[in-house]
């Protein structure tokens, strides 16, 4: 295992590359990287550059022999490759702005990867990510990549179906429950075993073994009294309905709320959207986003800064190094992904993608089995993953029926005239991004 | 199959009884009725009274030797009876408007057998269906119970879940739809062989067999042209969501509309409440069933009076009577009952209650397979049957937990604070009719 | 449903197209025919013969109009059939004596349709039923196809998998066994609902209804008794494990014995091959044809000969007539066939052929639902599905792996150097009705 | 994890136990032990003592401050215990020579886990398990029984089925299929990461990975050539029937044998008995087993002698070791083990036992998803486990009508009159020892 490594980042512009690059600079030991190729796109240029001037800095500061490569030439940067780090995102903050604006017009919820945003999001994204698939089957066909493109459970259920490149998905939400009950337990993350189940952005944390016993219960109770360690930073302190998370017998994650309390986050949408300074949400990111990029121009920043921290999605970056070196040096650490299913939740399809623990060795991750689920939370779950494949399948296809059907079953999204004519405007206004539905224009 | 029947009516006094009647005689070639036994409570007794007297006038045109009885004590009629039509409303009208407007006041679709309303009505329904059977199994433990009783599903599955009463959940949606089908291809009825499936209020006509060939997609294209013949005439005209509908290559029954288009219904229902003359559904209804007792009181009314057939049942009565025959002389004729699942529709518990197409026997119905559903629609059945039996049991075991677990899963009920607070107004505004949830109060 | 019908017979020269004609006769004010025609090929001519010409006889006795046809040219046969009834058998009765003795010289059961024997008739048969389907498409294709050649389930599945023809497979043991279930409860075989459930002779009955009683465990006791009016007449009278089948709580059909009593069954076979005058089942088929043809021959003889019913298939022509008399005038007569499975039994993949009870329209037969089977009885029949069906892919792609994974499962069936002999002996032995398997030689 | 343990060896007169000894003593740094008691019944009370003494000899040489106990007080024993190890056999060898004996005088397969002798066996063994966990459960509920007493899924899946004892059954198979195919590759053990699946003796490796590769092909075809590494040194070498095996893509485990070579195996065990020297493979044991015990009393001998090793169960008492060592230090290694379903398997129930692979933590192993099996393979597991269950059941209740259901699915048992016969014989000549039968003397 002593071959340097070749790592390609597809999306370098985004403001996460830092924590990415640290965590590649902290695991020297554990992997050799003798390139890392950034790789984004005009659109995005400006920030790459400053990315890239950023990571230069941090590497010469490590003092680690790894050279740093910018390009919009994809197949260049991916050509024997060995590991492939997605985290693009199709149209730009732009368009997620769109889309969170065009569903709370509708009176929907308006969220990058849930409901009528999710389903936009997946039309932007996922035809994108299977062209960098081809790519990837012809220019380094037995690379790893890492997705942790929104939305990650659809874009790997995409790319599981429609090639044949070794993906795993990941996503900060079961790093973030795992490293909070670790918190709220007072004890080191690596004497948990925490089992997760579910698809992205809707999944339970089932069990919280720790020296013999199961936890859970005692963590769920912290959760209740307000303990907010279990949700990432980005996410305002809530409360959950207490009563019914109890009977759960599960830790819901943080997304969750869109369907245990729509109401209450639709409201909270619209107040902030009528909040003068603020906007939507994608506007705040993108302000915050505007920070950090003046912080990293800084030519004396070496470090990751501090800031990143509260941009959301932290801890993403940390778990795609340690997929990365667990993969590399066959760790068999469990860690929680996307992944093909294969029976590990019974009652969903062979072939979709859901997010569950495994076990990571050299030949990718092999999934724990999950013990049967409650009815109703199954129930659920089969729904929305109903709703992500129609989804896929639309994306894919340019088919409409598709679309219309998948959204139908959303329990966040209303029915009727109204989701017609959001449906209209929502592929009218990506007319650049969604090639699919060109048919209809 | 000699021996003169006796039939019991509980919850007489609904304004259908005049039809169930008129049902009865016209077949009184295929069951001889020695005793017809009306029976109700001390609110409907008024009510009650004007349909034992018109039930008497429309026998004596008749010519029939069928004894009339009317009385509020249900173990003395239920004494070795051969058939009993169950049709009482619990709380009455009074109880149903209740549901419609707290439903609306917050934001919710107020309708008797769906969404919140639905609940609230099975949680005091259920209560009285089970005591009612209790007397079934001590009286007359060979009876055929026919529930027709909203909401008829879950009531039906309490009943097949908690004691041993034969029993045969009804409805009028799939024969109206079963009548239109034969009205828009211009045929006869029993020349059709139309298949029907899903749960009650949420079925689907998947097959139309005409002479060999599956009529489906034409009498499809006649009802997405407009022609509503398979919709009861109490739901007023509306339009399908075109592409949506054509693309399932089934018939969706109209109640489908509160998911296809749930926006649209809710904002119909608003508009309605407001609109000064009328008030809620539930309140048409009432000024509607005044009207009919007006008529029902002339002592020269000697049969059921052609206003009777605006009310919206319609068709339910005559639906009781036919399986009363079918099961008295082992028909063999096709309907579409609650009954059941034991594997009809594959995904669905075999111990729940589901809405499918039989052949009736003397030994009651045999449900025909229900070939494999798309799988979006199954979600949709799987999810909304959890729902129920959520009901069923929180109705039963008073369970709070089970309550809240599945009003979640409804797709037309907001979740959040919005529920807790409907949900809490419902139970203290039905004390009096839900004694399992005394421990909340 | 006036016009005159087209009715064909593929292997006219069987030895039951008597009781076909006889069938067609009797039914003829319910099914108006002009044109029988009766197809056979070279190696049966002869018989073929005698069959046409005892046919025309029949025929001017009834005084009925209708023409008898007969030829070797398959597909002026076919040109706008109506119904085409399959019963030819591939390899003649020669192929059956070389089934059964090869299999009882490897120490195994010898059978036609089970075991080794059901596995090479298959081979045999499959080809030629495929081919006979393509002409079908070409020719009729809405014309029906009957088909009872053996093995019945096994030749059903492969045309419903790779045709497009309309079939229904068919057999006379259900039927068989509600004509005895009739006998023993001395009731009219119409007023009894008796449903079976499994696969082409792997079938139970489940229920048996009359007057609105199930009757199961009453029939169950008079065949324990001794009472064979539910086993065709051409199987020895035998015993069934008593305790057995009374816990199973179902009737089993005769050939269940393979299952039950196997090493019985085996000895038995092995004792009448020794009898010096009988030599194997087949034998005495043949033996008992050859007398049947020095009746048919009879100028004098014009109606079906009493000495027919020996014969073993009886009912099966029965069946076959009324089951065009049930498509062709929409009768929706309730009848036991080999169909799609399509989640009737569940458990069993979609879009293999099960046998069971349906109601037969105009549209074809649509099958009950098969409440939920014993386990045990389940994980039989799913075995020996398995096993159908990796012997319907051997059959049609001549592929070995799957010849022998199928015939490992089948529990009849003894495994290793036996197996693999008698497996190169029988394809050997039958190369000229194997082409899938000239590969091998 | 610092609280000196107590080890409790049931049955442990077994000429295994040294073997067990020793690998707790090579294990001294990872589990400190305080007390190892030996219990064993009257019958075995002289093989036990030899073992005790042997067993203070190893202790001393190793220089370990371990306890060592013998006594016939089971309670005793178990009071406050850590780890139970069960390996005792009920009815002694001379109960497993009655087995192979009966079984083979009705030309069955006699053998101590499958067909009739699996099933006599576990009726013999049964009850006594579950009297100890009756034990267990009041005095040490905490500790893990470790059940390596055949037959080990049977076994495992009564005690998880009937008791609240937190249980693991072991194997020796999936162990050396691991050690074997570690040796074909010539890698280390650890560096493999091996998948099995099945129930006991009836396990399939599905892959077998190793730096990012599945070797699972290279290994097969090194079986397929001869090389006999993955199967127990007791086991004598046999050829494959090599088609079958490469078309499964799967190495199954050696007892295989008995279903894809069931006539081979009869015919070598007939053979077998008939060689006058050596009598059936229990009395073969018997008398490796008596030349052990004349080897372990030798008051010298202090270490495990070589001699054990031929004895077959080799590596059982590692995996015990290592499975304790695995769950007191949290070590998270994977293992193959017998536990409960839940879902791991698709297609058999959640409540039975399965063997597989797991990932062992301090609150016992979490199994791994095993991606869909072909479902020919399927459908055997499923039929095994079948018989299984109900033979549990009849081992539990005492109930003939699940053992002849049972026994008649099982493929390499004959049915009929011989199995009435054989079963009969078998439950008079172990009256002793099957109180559960005791209705039927």
């Amino acid at each position: 295992m002593n071959k340097p490594l070749k790592i390609v980042v597809i999306g370098a512009g985004s403001s996460y590359t830092p924590e990415l690059i640290e965590g590649l600079l902290v695991r020297k030991d554990e992997m050799q990287i003798s390139d890392l190729w950034l790789v984004d796109i005009e659109d995005g240029w400006e920030k790459a550059q400053i990315i890239a001037a950023l990571a230069k800095r941090m590497v010469d500061r490590a003092d680690v022999d790894m050279t740093i490569h910018l390009t919009q030439d994809r197949q260049l940067a991916l050509k024997d490759a060995d590991f492939i780090c997605s985290q693009f995102r199709a149209g730009g903050l732009e368009g997620r702005i769109r889309d969170e604006k065009i569903a709370l017009k509708y009176g929907m919820i308006g969220q990058e990867t849930n409901g009528l945003g999710g389903f936009a999001n997946a039309c932007r994204t996922i035809p994108i990510a299977l062209d960098i698939c081809r790519d990837i089957e012809e220019l380094c066909p037995d690379a790893w990549l890492l997705n942790f493109t929104n939305p990650s459970g659809m874009v790997t259920e995409a790319i599981l179906k429609h090639t044949n490149v070794k993906t795993v998905g990941l996503c900060n939400v079961p790093v973030t429950m795992q490293k909070g009950a670790a918190a709220i337990l007072g004890c080191k993350e690596q004497d948990l075993m925490i089992q997760i189940a579910g698809l992205n952005h809707l999944v339970w944390a089932t069990q919280i073994l720790h020296q013999g016993q199961d936890k859970l219960s005692e963590v769920l109770e912290a959760v209740l009294a307000g303990n907010d360690s279990m949700v990432p930073q980005n996410i305002p302190p809530f409360a959950w309905p207490e009563n019914l998370v109890r009977s759960l017998g599960m830790i819901p994650c943080a997304y969750l709320r869109y369907y245990y309390q729509s109401q209450d986050m639709l409201d909270e949408e619209v107040k902030e959207l009528q909040h003068q300074d603020q906007g939507c949400r994608a506007e705040v990111v993108k302000s915050i986003e505007k920070k950090l990029f003046d912080i990293y121009r800084d030519p004396h920043l070496d470090v990751k800064p501090k800031e990143l921290e509260q941009r959301g999605g932290q801890y993403y970056s940390e778990a795609a190094c340690e997929l990365m070196s667990a993969i590399h040096n066959d760790k068999r650490s469990v860690m929680h992904v996307n992944t093909r299913n294969n029976g590990a939740i019974s009652g969903l399809p062979d072939d979709c993608a859901v997010e569950v623990s495994a076990m990571i060795t050299s030949a990718g991750p092999i999934p724990f089995n999950v013990a049967p689920l409650p009815t109703d939370t199954l129930r659920l779950i089969q729904l929305m993953k109903e709703f992500e494949t129609l989804t896929v399948k639309a994306a894919v296809e340019g088919d409409m029926n598709a679309a219309i059907r998948g959204l139908i079953l959303n329990p966040i999204v209303p029915t009727g005239h109204v989701l017609e004519q959001a449906l209209a405007e929502t592929i009218e206004a990506n007319r650049a991004y969604m090639p699919q539905f060109s048919h209809l224009h």
